[in-house]
C-alpha cells in the first residue's frame, strides 16, 4: 500500500476527492493485481483518505486477492451494469465525492459519460503525470524483476546467435528462442519477438515470416521477456557470412552511436542530450536520414512508458530511470542495423541491464 | 474502398462532415493496414464526400502503401505534433469541417481534448455503432479468413493432445503447439495461448506455469491463431488417465450445453436466448454456480468483438455474424472443464468453424 499512499498524499494536497485508476499496467502498480479485462471494467478507487477499492468482473476476484490484495473489492456480473456497481460502491465506501482524477491519456470518452452520467456535478482532472512521475522512478525491488528480465532477453539473444543456420526461417528462429525460454519459465514476451534478415532487416517495423536465411544476411532480432510483471527489451544484429565493408560501416556506426548514448547517462543530462549524441554520430558518418526513430523508450510495468527519449524531450534524467537506448540505420540498399539495451540511471552514472556483446558477431 | 464508401454514405445521411477512425482493428478493417502505433497517432479520416487520408508516424507510411491503401496519406514525425499534422491535413484536403464522428468507446479523453482545441466549435458524434454493425457481419472474403483461422486451431488442439505426457509442464506443451503452428506459417497468435492442468483447468483465467502433467489430470487448452489478421479462439479439455465418474459428469454437461447452444444458432434466434440454453443445461444439472462467465463473443479482426453472447443481450442473430461458444463448469474441488468453438451465422442455422472432436479424449 506504499505507493497507494503516495497518491492519497498527492490527492490531499490538490484537495483531489479520489482517483480512478483503470489501465491494466497501473491497476498492477498500485495493488500487484494484473489483469487484462478486455472491455469489462476493472480499476481500483483511491480515496484520499479512506481504503481503496478494487471493481473487477466477479470471476475475477479469486486472483485479485490471491495477487496479495488487502484493500475493498466488489465484482461486478456480465449481467448488470458495472458503472452503477461503481458509483454505489464509491456511496457505501466513500460517501460523497466531487473531485475525481482520471488517467486521461488511457480512459475513453465512452467511460467518461458514463461517470458523468452518474456523478454529475463532478470536477474532472488528470492523475496522469503523477502516476508518470512515481512509475518513472524504479524502486529496488522493481530492479531486481528488471535485472532479470535483462538477463533472460541476453540468454535469448545467446540462443537466437547458436539457432541461426542457412536455410531456416525467421519464425523458425523465434521458435527456437522462445522455445528455449519457456524451458527457463518465461510465460509471457514482452512483445511479439522480431527476427528480420536480409533487405527485411532495414524495415524497422518489419514483420517475421517465412524467408529463409542465407549467407551475406544481417539478422536483426529484437526481443524482450516479462519478469514478475517488469518488461526487457533487447535487440541485437548479427552477420550471417562474412559481411561487405559498407555493411560493417553501418554495423560500426551503430555501435559506436549506441555506446557513446549508453556512457553518457547520468542523472541532470537531459533525454534530448541522449538522442542528439547518438544522432550525431550517425548524421556525421552520412547515414542521418537512415535513423527514423527516436532514440529510445522507458521501459518497466509497460514495455513502452516514460520517459521517452526524444530530440525534442528536455527532461533531465534522474536516478532510478529505466530506457531503452536503441539507435538504428536502416539503409534498404546496403543493412539494416539496430543495437538496444535497457539501462538504468543510477547516482553516479548508468547500470546497464543487457549485456549480450556489442562487437560484430559473424556467423 | 468499399467499406470506405458505406461509412461515407452513413456520414451523409446523417449530416456528419467525417469521421476520424483510430482503433487498430478498425483502422485494418478500413484500409487492409494493420499495424500497432503504441501511444503514436495512427488512423484515417474519413470526410463525408472527399479522398479519405491516413495519419501514421512517418516510418510507418511504406507499410500502409504495402497493404494496398490507395487513399491519400500524411506522415509525422517524433519532433512534430501530430495532432497540429492532422488538422494542417483536415484544411488541405478536406476544407472546414462542422462535425465529427469518433469511436467514444476507443479515443482517450486527452485525445477528443486535443481534438477540441484545435477544432473548437466542432460537434461530435459517435461512429462505434455504426462501425459496429458494419463489422458485425462478416463477408465472404472475411469467412474465408476465418475457416483457415479455424482450421489452424483444430491443428493447434491436434498438436496438443499428442504432445500431452506425463512431467511435461503447461508451458512446454504450449511451446510444443506454437512450434508445430510457426511449421504451418502461423506468424501470431490471437493472444496468449493457455494451458491449464489438474485444479489448475477450475480457474477461467488461470495462467499456465511449470506445473507438471499427471495421470488423473484434465488439461485445457485456449487458444487461437491470427491468419491474414483474422482470429479463431478455440477450447478443449482433455483428460490424461482415466477420470473419475464426477470428473466425466462435469464434462459431459460441459458438452451437452455446447452442442445444444450450438446447434440452436440460426438468424432470429437472440443471444440471450443461446445464453439461456446452455446455462439452463448446467444448472440443471447441479453446476449453475460454477459457470461464471457468458457463453460468448463476437470474434474476427479482433478476438473479443462484437456480438456479446450474454444473458441479457436480446439482439437477434443475422446472417454473416461470427462468435464463440464457450461454456464452462469451474469447480475446483472436481474439475475445470470448457469446451468452445467458433461459428458463423448462416441464411438457414450454423456453421462451425472449429471441427476438432468434442468427445471426451483420455490419453
Amino acid at each position: 500500500m506504499q505507493k497507494v499512499k503516495k497518491i492519497q498524499s498527492f490527492l490531499q494536497s490538490n484537495n483531489i476527492d479520489a482517483a480512478f485508476i483503470t489501465t491494466p499496467d497501473n491497476v498492477f502498480y498500485f495493488t500487484g493485481f494484473k489483469s487484462n479485462p478486455h472491455e469489462r471494467l476493472l480499476g481500483v478507487l483511491i480515496p484520499k483518505d479512506k481504503t481503496p477499492f478494487i471493481i473487477c468482473p466477479q470471476m475475477e476476484i479469486p486472483d485479485a486477492l490471491a495477487a496479495g490484495w488487502t484493500g475493498d473489492i466488489v465484482g461486478h456480473q456480465d449481467t448488470e451494469n458495472a458503472w452503477d456497481v461503481f458509483v454505489r460502491m464509491i456511496e457505501e465506501k466513500v460517501g460523497a465525492i466531487h473531485s475525481l482524477a482520471l488517467e486521461k491519456a488511457h480512459l475513453t470518452i465512452e467511460r467518461h459519460e458514463a461517470i458523468l452520467e452518474r456523478l454529475s456535478s463532478i470536477n474532472i482532472s488528470r492523475i496522469d503525470e503523477k502516476i508518470n512521475d512515481l512509475r518513472v522512478i524504479k524502486s529496488e525491488e522493481e530492479l531486481v524483476n528488471l535485472r532479470k528480465a535483462g538477463e533472460l532477453a541476453d540468454y535469448a539473444i545467446e540462443v537466437g546467435c547458436k539457432e541461426i543456420a542457412e536455410g531456416k526461417t525467421e519464425l523458425e528462429l523465434i521458435a527456437a528462442i522462445e522455445l528455449a525460454l519457456k524451458d527457463k519459465g518465461v510465460t509471457q514476451m514482452a512483445f511479439n519477438t522480431t527476427v528480420l534478415s536480409g533487405p527485411k532487416s532495414a524495415s524497422p517495423h518489419g514483420t517475421p515470416g517465412d524467408r529463409k536465411i542465407q549467407k551475406g544476411d544481417f539478422v536483426l532480432m529484437d526481443l524482450g521477456v516479462v519478469y514478475n510483471g517488469y518488461c526487457s527489451d533487447i535487440t541485437r544484429t548479427v552477420a550471417f557470412g562474412e559481411p561487405t565493408a559498407a555493411q560493417k560501416d553501418v554495423y560500426e556506426t551503430v555501435r559506436r552511436a549506441e555506446e557513446a548514448a549508453v556512457n553518457a547517462v547520468k542523472p541532470g543530462v537531459t533525454a534530448m542530450e541522449l538522442d542528439k549524441i547518438a544522432r550525431d554520430i550517425i548524421t556525421e558518418a552520412g547515414y542521418g536520414e537512415y535513423f527514423t526513430h527516436r532514440l529510445g523508450h522507458g521501459l518497466g510495468i509497460s514495455v513502452h512508458e516514460f520517459p521517452s527519449i526524444t530530440g525534442v524531450n528536455d527532461m533531465k534524467l534522474k536516478a532510478g530511470m529505466v530506457f531503452t537506448i536503441e539507435p538504428g540505420i536502416y539503409n534498404p540498399a546496403v543493412a539494416g542495423v539496430r543495437i538496444e539495451d535497457d539501462v538504468v540511471v543510477t547516482e553516479t552514472g548508468v547500470e546497464v541491464l543487457t549485456k549480450f556483446p556489442k562487437e560484430l558477431i559473424i556467423i
